[in-house]
């Protein structure tokens, strides 16, 4: 029978969790169970929850509550194969039902073939960048709003020239008279043609896909029309089910990069809520990114590092669909670098706003530091050590400092 | 100009709201201010964000954060009018950012123009039932999963003859091969029109609309088409702007009956999040649904008392957009009618399940126990006092017991 298993934590207060366990398992399928009439009962057994497992976790300091994982099974034929239907039955009215925390979802095989993963996932964004053997480099717009398109366009070529192989838009950049979403597309597209032919690198421009829901469809199509290289969206401000019918669409066809924005008002609480790993991992991936990022575990926006790391393994895991990139975010300078490529591997992007546009040479200063800081942290050398020779990195480390991982 | 003015809840362990204000003001806005020079000051002004006040609150045991409430004001020439833009700008990266709660969303005059509202509200749901004077009733349909449509035609023509005026589908019942959306729609009109002829007294039946986000345009018209009375929806686990877009939709032009399911996850923690009456009030209203579940607070899946009443004061305060009907959900039997009354008035819907289909004499006396202890609670009187004379209220009373709010 395919099922999907849910794991949850919980802080029971009434000390029960296996009467906890039985009343989830029933109470979101079939409702009741050791009253009914025998013919009931095998008439419903394929639709009746199961208590997988049941661990008891050490109490915790100043809770008086009892902790638990506890696994629930629920039969697939229960609810349509969409996300919508699986949060609404897994973590529908339990979300509103005390501290229970959604950990994870793990997804038969027959489920699983109702999503499509990354479309181009890893290898197939490298393949767009042309490069295959060092972690991506990204950077962020910066202060852009209210900004004309010369302003942007000049803002893109400089980041463009420190090597960056992907920007992105700010997520807070959407619809305006001075930098429509058409207009960011050709235009980035122009100068980025330039600094091609100037350099001999390539950098791809993710524009952010932006407006109501039901016209993204169409404004996503135009975006492939006009030769825009990466759709950035905001994936929680939407639904992920809209996520995953925008991969979906063949006329779109387009790498998807999701902002975690909004996401902590679910993950943030220990005892609420949904797990990062689940939600800016696994089910980003199931549902189609190409990329996702999320707070790194170094910058001012910090996440802790085991949650960091959770979705850096739920993006890249064995699995049937495509791997999609980890992109730590937030705080990142280029003397994290080594720290970044030790916890996220060289399958991962690193993506700085300020620790590009605030290196003293600029964003163009900003990006080349990063690219000397990769090649060294992946010759396993010491950054001081050979920041003598590479003055972009030794001015951004005069400036920020640096973590290094090798003695 | 026209703003947005968001209040969040912060606990500061840096101890320093006015700083975390200011950042948020300018950091979610133009980025930077005092190094700008004057010209691009007065070209940014327009677009700068704005605190407008700071409100210390005090300390709380056992946490040694600095607790206060802090508003900003944000440009609406921001953003696009619409709720992924306005919920990225406001608490996009800023919920990923400590501990920061969103409480409250003022919409400025001229962006409020950009919400329909209910279509039909409180009002035009009175006038669908024919019911102007008393809190309407509802009841839901249980144990549906694994049912074919005899068996919940039956259920649903007991719970009709009992006199309540709305039944609702389990929001766990999504598109099956046993009773499909459009089958429930027809079969449960016939019977809903046979109660009617046989008792005068008219129930409408709210349909589950469920599936792929870009296919539920379609679906709500056809059921539309077929005569539907209301839809139910779960917009939390697809996005809320969805719902605002049904909504608008014309050619749809039904009633919405907004489900909390997922919604836990972005409510119940009392550091991070959204409040109740932000995202099960206000927000649901402003994108138009016309009913509003959420958990009582007398029952086992119980809200605090405050909160569960910031939702019914978010769904009814006076505003320029019609009222929604509150529906304080979960628990209740006709016990606590009384408190229901007194608490959430006679402008909301009293919703059972258990308390419906529980009842002695099945979901049809139960229905009646209700409509009985509504009565009474709008004369003034005692439920005790008046019970010997009403056989169903009695056997709910002996079963449930009761909590009068009279002397």
């Amino acid at each position: 029978m395919s099922e999907i298993i849910a794991t949850y934590l919980i802080h029971d207060s009434k000390h029960n969790p296996e009467k906890k366990a039985e009343e989830i398992a029933l109470g979101l399928t079939v409702g009741s169970w050791t009253h009914l009439p025998e013919l009931e009962q095998n008439q419903l057994r394929k639709h009746k929850g199961r208590v997988v497992s049941i661990e008891g976790l050490p109490e915790e300091t100043g809770t008086k509550d009892t902790v638990a994982l506890i696994k629930i099974a629920y039969p697939t034929v229960n609810f349509s194969a969409d996300l919508p239907a699986i949060l609404t039955t897994v973590f529908g009215k339990l979300s509103l039902d005390g501290k229970v925390k959604l950990l994870d979802l793990e997804f038969s095989e027959e489920l699983k073939t109702h999503f499509p993963g990354p479309r181009f996932g890893i290898q197939g964004i490298r393949e767009k960048v042309g490069v295959f053997d060092r972690p991506l480099l990204m950077s962020i717009f910066k202060g852009v709003i209210g900004r004309d398109i010369p302003y942007l366009v000049n803002q893109l070529r400089e980041q463009a020239l420190g090597g960056v192989d992907l920007v992105k838009d700010d997520e807070i950049l959407f619809e305006n008279e001075l930098a429509s979403f058409e207009k960011r597309i050709t235009e980035g597209k122009k100068v980025l043609e330039q600094v091609y032919e100037t350099t001999g690198h390539r950098t791809l421009y993710a524009v952010n896909l932006t407006g109501r829901t039901f016209e993204l469809k169409e404004k996503a199509k135009r975006a492939s029309e006009l030769g825009a290289d990466l759709l950035l969206f905001n994936v929680f401000a939407y639904g992920i089910d809209v996520l995953q019918e925008l991969v979906e669409d063949n006329e779109i066809a387009l790498p998807f990069m999701a902002h975690p924005a909004v996401s902590g008002a679910l993950t943030s609480s220990k005892y609420y809520g949904i797990s990062h790993s689940l939600l800016l991992g696994k089910l980003l991936r199931y549902a189609g990114a190409d990329l996702s990022l999320f707070p790194s575990p170094y910058g001012s926006v910090a996440l802790e590092k085991e949650a960091a790391l959770s979705i850096g393994a739920a993006l890249t895991s064995e699995d049937q669909f495509k791997t999609s990139f980890p992109v730590p975010s937030a705080g990142i300078h280029p003397g994290l670098v080594p720290l970044l490529v030790r916890d996220f591997g060289v399958e991962s992007v690193i993506n700085a706003g300020g620790g590009v546009h605030g290196h003293p040479d600029g964003a163009k200063g900003g990006g080349i530091a990063f690219r000397q800081a990769i090649d060294v942290a992946l010759q396993g050398k010491r950054l001081q050590n050979q920041a003598s020779q590479l003055p972009e990195l030794k001015k951004a480390i005069d400036l920020w400092g640096c973590t290094e991982v090798v003695e």
